[in-house]
């Protein structure tokens, strides 16, 4: 890990924001751009809502042909449900973006998040983009930029052999295992092929960002993107190449990373709860199984409340669709001294000290294990509990 | 609708019950009886949950021939996760109710609600099971004793040509379109073929019990079983008789009126909301869609709040699954003076006050219609908000 690394922790990336005033009860950061000194090999990934926004819309198309080299982004305002202007606003954003930096607009990466069905305010939108002085230590003010109602800015950066990968995020509510109210950005000096990017993007959001829940809910804005420059120099990473698997690697633990600094600023949290699958007759029953455990209303408040209320955990595992058996599933906490406590085993509840079991959820990081003695599949899913102050937060957001 | 209609109302039909301290910090009935003094056709649909408790599995047992000719209810603990010996609890129920009324254990259907992980306190179930009188009035107790975090007893009838059908539910919490912690029994004295009873109750299952959603959650115990005693005469309704369509509709409404009488219960809710999905491609899309606004926790905290957020149901719509435009996509709420209020239409946002649009949100029913005009497809669903005390509630529901 490198220290406060961001995106522009890798060569050859600048990056910078502005205060434009997108929502005007808002004083924070809400235009940030990002800037490759060389073309780079991009892909992305996005939300699997069938209701997309435009910024997002005009994101896929430019991402299409597999390059990118600027990334234009806002926060206050979602730019969706507001019909053909917000594609027109969306295409403005990256003209005036690819104008600044002296590259085609198509390479330019828009990003909105926010309010649905508000119109983008861009006549402030422009003047923050000519604005923005990119350097090569602006990666933070770029993730503070994106945050809308996360209370902290969340980034990371790793370094490899000859080069490193950083990485923004943004998104503490609408988080759900298919993607979230999110907007994530990686970057990198390494040179890829871009095929092996776009399926290394694919394996690591299956681990990361597809493994976490908040609130079961999946915004119509969720963008992955990651930009790599090759300043690096060496051969091209590809399949076979003695570092395709640290670049995998390296991309899944940023990946992660930035997962869980999401559900640890979740909205109203007070817990990060990781539940881990084992034995599940598939890798794909593993993650159902592990992800409903985090979806579950009745485990995140229960949780929450310090309650071992332990039968909802076997019950929500029960519902994940995948296979399993009461007899041959067990349920393990993990004591603040870091040991096993049993629950259930054998198809029948385990004696546990009521106090011990209620220790184990006192600790803000919660561990719950499941066993199900049916195979090899085994997953890990991260969740926030859920709180009155989530619910005050939910009832007021627009108001 | 007969005034305090129970499932004491059809003909033949008696019930009781008793208080036992099945939860010994609880004050309240807790074992129920319903005994039918003529053997009933019967029909049940049981939960999804993979993890199913010990009394539902030995009441599909018991179901599977299609007959039935009483109930024994237990509140307080649900018998699921306790291995072996909550099925020999289960099967102990209905023996001791079957000695107790001279008929076949295999004729009891045993229900069970409550913790999971707990052993039925046998001895006193079964003091409960031999003090209860079952008497011709005894419906709406029986409604009393199945009751966990319910606040009022629900409970419906209705009268039909020569005979009536009455219905008692259960269930405030852990409540999801695939049914839910709840129990549900409907009586009738009509005569009725039995696989015409099944699919008739599969139908009103799907359009009812399937369309509510509290907290996206499903339990291990759900059950809706009915029960017909012929005691009415006549020929048996079936498929073609002149009053199958009757049959069909009171049986759809009397699940109808008990899954509204749930969610205006849901555990510290303040609203109804019902969405209405119509102009889908399939009905199945437009269930799907209606209940996706229902769930979507950003939904049911933004209208908890009074908060025309309606983004998010547009989003929730895009969730779903079902085939949508956003070009062709409209969205309206209800004014408390029964107009309809269009928040979005043509792709765009339509230009209304926000003090209507919040007037709109302030009922404590509150009805969404979204018009997908891609066909004739239409359905309704029906969902709580979600709200501080909701949270508070069930972080401590074991403690």
């Amino acid at each position: 890990m490198v220290p406060d690394g961001t995106v522009t922790t890798p060569k050859g990336f600048l990056a910078g924001a502005a205060k434009v005033g997108v929502r005007t009860d808002w004083d924070k950061l809400d235009v940030g751009l990002v800037y490759s000194e060389a073309p780079c090999v991009a892909a992305g990934v996005y939300t699997r809502n069938a209701l997309k926004g435009a910024s997002l819309l005009v994101s896929m198309e430019h991402l299409a042909n597999g390059s990118a080299q600027a990334i234009v982004a806002n926060s206050g305002c979602a730019n969706c449900s507001v019909g053909e202007r917000g594609i027109e606003d969306a295409i403005k954003m990256a003209q005036l973006t690819g104008a600044k930096f002296g590259i085609d607009p198509h390479e330019v990466v828009v990003a909105s998040t926010g309010v649905i069905g508000t119109f983008l305010p861009m006549d402030r939108i422009n003047r923050g983009i000519e604005e923005i002085q990119v350097t090569s230590d602006g990666g933070l003010e770029f993730a503070r930029a994106i945050m809308t109602t996360d209370t902290k800015p969340k980034h990371v950066a790793v370094r490899v052999n000859g080069w490193s990968m950083g990485g923004v995020v943004k998104g503490v509510g609408m988080i759900h295992p298919n993607m979230a109210t999110m907007l994530c950005f990686v970057t990198t000096e390494a040179a890829v092929s871009q095929p092996f990017l776009a399926r290394a993007l694919k394996d690591a959001v299956d681990d990361s960002f597809n493994m976490i829940d908040i609130d079961n809910d999946t915004s119509p804005d969720d963008t992955v993107v990651v930009m790599a420059n090759g300043m690096a120099g060496g051969g091209t990473i590809d399949d076979g190449h003695p570092e395709a698997d640290l670049f995998r690697e390296a991309l899944r633990s940023v990946c992660i990373s930035l997962a869980k600094q999401q559900i640890g600023d979740a909205e109203g949290a007070t817990k990060l709860i990781e539940a881990r699958v084992e034995g599940a007759a598939t890798m794909e029953d593993a993650r159902k199984a592990s992800r409903e455990i985090v979806v579950s209303i009745g485990v995140k408040t229960a949780i929450y409340g310090h309650d071992a209320n332990w039968g909802r955990i076997v019950s929500a595992v029960g519902n994940s669709g995948a296979a399993m058996k009461e007899e041959s599933l067990a349920l393990y906490f993990r004591s603040p001294d870091g040991d096993d406590v049993c629950l259930f085993r054998d198809g029948v509840p385990q004696r546990v000290d009521a106090a011990l079991a209620k220790a184990c959820l006192t600790p803000r990081e919660v561990y719950l294990r499941v066993t199900l003695g049916l195979g090899d599949g085994a997953a890990t899913a991260w969740g926030s509990d859920l709180t009155e102050e989530f619910v005050r937060l939910n009832s007021m957001y627009t108001t």
